[in-house]
Formats: structure tokens, sequence, C-alpha cells
């Protein structure tokens, strides 16, 4: 198998959200196609994924550094014995003649590439891409779906409260056991206020998370950490800057319920500095690394593997990233959870109608690799893109 | 002052050469262009900068989001009380929309924009930016020049002991007092040859320190410790992974001699974090962080402001990167020194002719801003970005 192009294209997300630091107006993913010489019902076999969601789309990085690497490779260097593409000898290219540190937007960029590598071998075996990953990594995939929740919870300029309430019982109606709500937006009081309506709304704290986008230091994040202490949330989330380990060790101290944290570390090399300084507790605490943020799935195994060395169990791994990419990860890795995002992200936010959801979990639909042509929205462009 | 243009264009380094981890062949960076509706001689006052060198060109994150956000800001919004551009307000606007964490390519780009708009303030005074830059905080600019040394000692294929020793006596000879080599691109005891040419070439360890470029695990670390020990090195530089804190802290607990690390944090954050985990000692170890990689000189400033407060004199930052736009951040700030790279990395690499170096200091020219138009092969790419 060679590798004999990989295209990008900037796919811009719908939805004029914001949380406690960032707008996503204007926000665009890379979706990347990596296209080889194997030919199947006539075409070109190609595997196709893109960075997450929220770090923005990285084609000047792909373009100027990551693509040409690969592809002025000599082909038998990206291969494994079955000559089938190797997700982490791909990595290893796209990575030469860079200098260590600097986990930012490159990670991101080789994140798609090294994604679609896994849709490409996944498809290769027509089965769909959590069964690749999990043989891959020595795993059965986790059958009857994984526990799933629903991200929400964005400020609005009107009506903030009534609709607050509605989005969190839309997502309780529909079956989601627990909602995330965003805080760090407002004055303390007013956010108490939102969590008050939504654990009402949920019919609990234990189906309510918040989230506060590492918007706090140290004292406003322990300031509401004893705010929010008597809800007994499901857990709160990146209450301090992502590289503050030390803040987040002195909330750890005083917060006793879960805390989940990491979306924004990208290598195994920040993971284990929050593991080393962080403070978080094996018994509750939670990691939110996303893949398609972090070089992809062969650096994200990395991390989960120093989790587990550190005594946390793989279920402890909930990712960032509502998305399909990160429910075949789950499932294939055996781990905590899944994000979904319902109406907003689109077209590459939430799953597709052959994904069964029910009794908080999900299940992955049958389709070879990722199954993003089956995705509502993102049919056409991949079909542009691999056309 | 309103900001009416912003312009870069990759510029291909000369040189192939390669460290440790990294060759430079096909290396870029990128210069930009701050241009202004200040009239002078007839033109628009333009401020020009690059983001140093090592870490790649960075137009797609330039063009795609930094750029346009400054040129969609009120201009009321980038400027000081008396209209003059204020660069950390540009880069506030630079970074809206950006997440926490994951400083690594967005923090380049934003130092070449940030550090353009030094150029344009000074140019504007029509004073060297060394001038500019002291006087905006609160300093008096370092007379009689700063310490530099000559940063060089990389492999060659061919009769590379040889090279390596008309190389560092050149260095001396053309009156540098101290010399950097590479190690770690080859065994233990090759490397060890070459420190000890390197030594006695330069006349004493005193003279010569030693660049790992951050590829040794901490027992290799260790073990290049205990074998340079003897030498008496004038530094050893970027011994570990720059985010191994903990493996810096296990080095220096058995190393003596002075260690330098920094260049490839390009945060406050990270650079708390080094200072908190990474065991440091203020009598005797070095900074060397880079305005170009990190955000420009509002960031740098304050990762020096974090140093002081930590218990280090400012002479312990050495930053990395040996040109002209650094040579005018330490003479400005009163810093430990600059770096050199005699013949390397052109046309962005090294002084122009109008620098003084006698006496192992470097005193910059008195050209207006950072003086680049001076430099050797910049002068024509520079007329042509901002003609």
């Amino acid at each position: 198998m060679r590798v004999t192009e990989i295209r990008d294209v900037d796919v811009p997300l719908d939805g004029v959200i914001s949380n406690a630091v960032v707008s996503f107006t204007g926000h665009k993913v890379s979706l990347v196609a990596v296209v080889t010489d194997v030919v199947r019902d006539g075409r070109p076999l190609a595997g196709v994924a893109f960075n997450s969601i929220g770090r923005h789309a990285q084609s000047g990085i792909l373009r100027d550094r990551i693509i040409p690497r690969v592809l002025e490779a000599s082909p038998d260097d990206l291969v494994d014995d079955e000559d089938l593409i190797d997700p982490s000898a791909v990595l290893r290219r796209m990575l030469q003649g860079e200098k260590p540190g600097g986990h930012g937007d490159r990670a991101a960029a080789a994140s798609a590439v090294e994604l679609a590598c896994w849709d490409v071998i996944a498809k290769y075996h027509d089965e769909p891409a959590h069964v690749t990953i999990a043989r891959a990594h020595g795993r059965e995939p986790v059958s009857g779906g994984v526990p799933v929740y629903a991200a929400g919870g964005y400020y609005h300029d009107d009506d903030d409260l009534r609709r607050l309430r509605d989005e969190v019982r839309s997502y309780i109606d529909s079956g989601y056991p627990a909602v995330k709500i965003k805080i760090g937006g407002l004055a303390l009081d007013d956010d108490i206020a939102r969590v008050e309506v939504a654990v009402e709304a949920a019919g609990g704290g234990a189906h309510v998370a918040v989230d506060a986008n590492g918007a706090f230091d140290v004292d406003r994040a322990i300031a509401y950490g004893r705010a929010l202490a008597p809800y007994g949330l499901r857990w709160y989330e990146e209450p301090v800057d992502p590289l503050d380990f030390a803040a987040l060790a002195d909330l750890v101290d005083v917060y006793d319920s879960p805390i989940a944290t990491g979306e924004n570390l990208f290598s195994v090399r920040e993971v284990s500095n929050l593991l080393r300084y962080g403070g978080l507790r094996p018994d509750r605490d939670l990691f939110q690394m996303d893949a398609g943020l972090s070089y992809g799935l062969t650096e994200y195994a990395r991390m989960v593997d120093a989790m587990e060395l550190d005594g946390f169990e793989r279920t402890s791994a909930v990712p960032h990233g509502g998305q399909l990419l990160n429910l075949h990860i789950v499932t294939g890795l055996g781990l905590g959870g899944c994000e979904a995002y319902p109406g907003v992200f689109q077209p590459v936010g939430g799953y597709s109608d052959d994904c069964v959801i029910g009794d908080g979990r999900i299940t992955p639909g049958e389709r070879s690799g990722f199954g993003l042509e089956a995705k509502n929205g993102l049919a056409d462009i991949i079909e542009d893109l691999i056309r």
C-alpha cells in the first residue's frame, strides 16, 4: 500500500456560540483525505479524518510541512510488515525536522493525517474503525455502546435562563444521562443561577457537569469550587489554564467532587506533567485529551498508557470532541465515554444516523472506517475532496 | 496611527546544517511587514520583523487567523494614549478566539507581527529599537554593548574534528569569548572527543558551551553530565525535552556547572512551570526563551518578570536566536547576552555591518528600528515586501 496523495480542505462550522474564552463564529477545521494506490470499487481507497473541533483548520502547516514530508518519504518507511500504512510511522515522518516542545497547531495538523490513516486501514479491512483500533491495541471493542453525555449550555444574549432550561430538558428527554454547561462567562452568582436551573432541569447534580474552559485563576477557581460543591456535580471541567498544574492541585485540595481537564494538552509530555503535578485523584477525576488535536491516535494511546501507569483506569479518559472519530476511539480502546454536541459544530460535530443512542450509551454504526461518509452534511464535502 | 496592511513572505534559510534533532535544510521563517497610515519620506511607515529561527514560517496561521483579526479590529483598540500602535493590544487582538494552552506555531506567528509593531514605534520615534524597548520598560539601554557568543559546532559528515577545531579557533580569533557546539548527534565517547577538541581550541572549558537540543532522556542526560563535568563548561544546554521538568531537576541535582534551557518554551505559563519544577539555580543557570518564537516582546518581558520574581537576575536571560531583533531586546532590557551564528541561517541570522563587535561584546547600530534593512541579503526582500 502506497500513499499517492494527501488533500485537505477547510470546513467551516455552523452555529454561533461562545464559551468563557472563545467565540466559535468563523471557526473551521481541516478535513484531510489520505489517498492510496489500492483500488476498491474502481476508485482509489482513501481515508478521511479531521482535526477534531476547537483549534482551527491547519491548512498552512499541512501544506508547508506535514504533507510534503509524507509524500517525499520512501514508501517502505510508511508501512508495516503487512505492507499496510502504519500510522505511527507516518506520524514519525510528519514530525521529521520538528523541534521538541511547542505542541500546538502542528499537533492538530498531524492528527488529521494520522487519523485518516486509521480510516484507510479500517476500510482496507472493510470493518468499522473501532474494530481496527481495538485489534491494533490488543483489545476487544466495547459492545453495547459507550456512555455519552450532551455538551451545550452555551450563553445566549436573550432569554438565557429559559433557553438553558429548555436545552437541558431536551437532552435529558432525548436519553442523555448527563449534560454539560458553560461557566465563567458571567459573575459567579449569575453562573450559579444557571447551574441551579440546569441541576433542576436535569433532575440532580449528578446529571450536570460544568466547564470553565480554563478561564479562572486559582482564586476564582476555588471560589467557584466552594459555590459548586453543594450541588455534587458530575464534574467541574478545566477550571484553570490547562498548563497551570499548581493551581489545579490547589483546587483539588479543596474540591471533593470530580474534576476533569486535559483537552488542551496535546502531547504525552504535557499529560505526564499533569499526572505528576496536577494532584488528580484516580478514584474520581477525568482526562479529556482528544486524539484529533494531539498528533492522532498513536500519541493519544500513549497518553492513556501514561494514565494507567500512574494508577488511573482507562475509563477515566473521556475525550473532548463529540464526533465520530472519538466514538470509534472510545469504543475501540474501552474508554470512559463520549461527548455529544446536539445541534452545533455541524457538519463535523456529533454522530451519524446509523449510530444507536439509547440508555445513555452510544454505539457506532457498522460502516467501514470512521463512517464520516454517513454524516449529514459531510458526505458531499468528502466526495468533493476525494473525487 | 492606523495599521493599514500586514504582509508576510517566507524567507528560506541558507546553510545545510543539523543538530541532534533537526536538519535545517529547507527551513524557512516568516518575514512580516506591518504597514501604517503614517507617511515618512513619501512612503507609508512600515515595521518589519520575523519569527526568529527554528520553528518554521507561519504563513498559514498568519493569513488564516492572525492578520485578519488585527485588520478587522477597531483601530482605537490597537493604539495607546499617544495614538501609537500598542504591541500588547495588538497581541491581545491576535489571540482573540484562541483557546488556552497549545503554545506552538501560533506563538511564532504572533511574534513576527508583535515585533514588527515595535519596529514601527521605533521608526516613528526615529531611534534604534533598543532605545524604544528600554523606555517602554522603564529602563536605560545598556551602553558599551552586550556579551555575545558564537553558536556553531554542527556535525559534518567529512573531516568533522578538523573542521570543528578550525571553526572554534576562527570564532575565538574573531573576538568571541565563547563558542557553543552541538552534542547528542553521536555516541557519548565521540561527542566527548568533539568537546575535547573544542575546549582545547577555545583555550578552556569556560569558553565552550554544549547544546543537546532536548534530545536526551534523563539517563543519557546524566551520563553526559558526568562525562562533561570535568571540563567545567560554560553551560550545558537543553539536555532533555524542554517540557520534561522532572528530568531536568534530576540532572540539576548531579551536575554542578551551569545549565541553560527554555528556547522551546513559548509562554509565561510554560516558563512558570520550568521555574517551579525544573530545579534551576539562581546563581548559575540560564534561560534562553526567544521573543521571536513566543508571542513577541510583550510575552517575553513577562517571562523575564517571572524569572526575577523567582529570584533570578535578568542577566540570567540569554535568548536563543542570534539575530538583530534579540540584540535590540537584550540591549534594551539589560539581559545577559546574545547568540551569534557566524555564517549560517542567512539572511536573517546574525547581525548587520553597522553593529560593533569587540571585547566579547556587541553593540547595535544607530539605524532606526531593529535595523533589518541594513542586514546583508535582507534589504531586497524587505523592499519587495513593503513596496
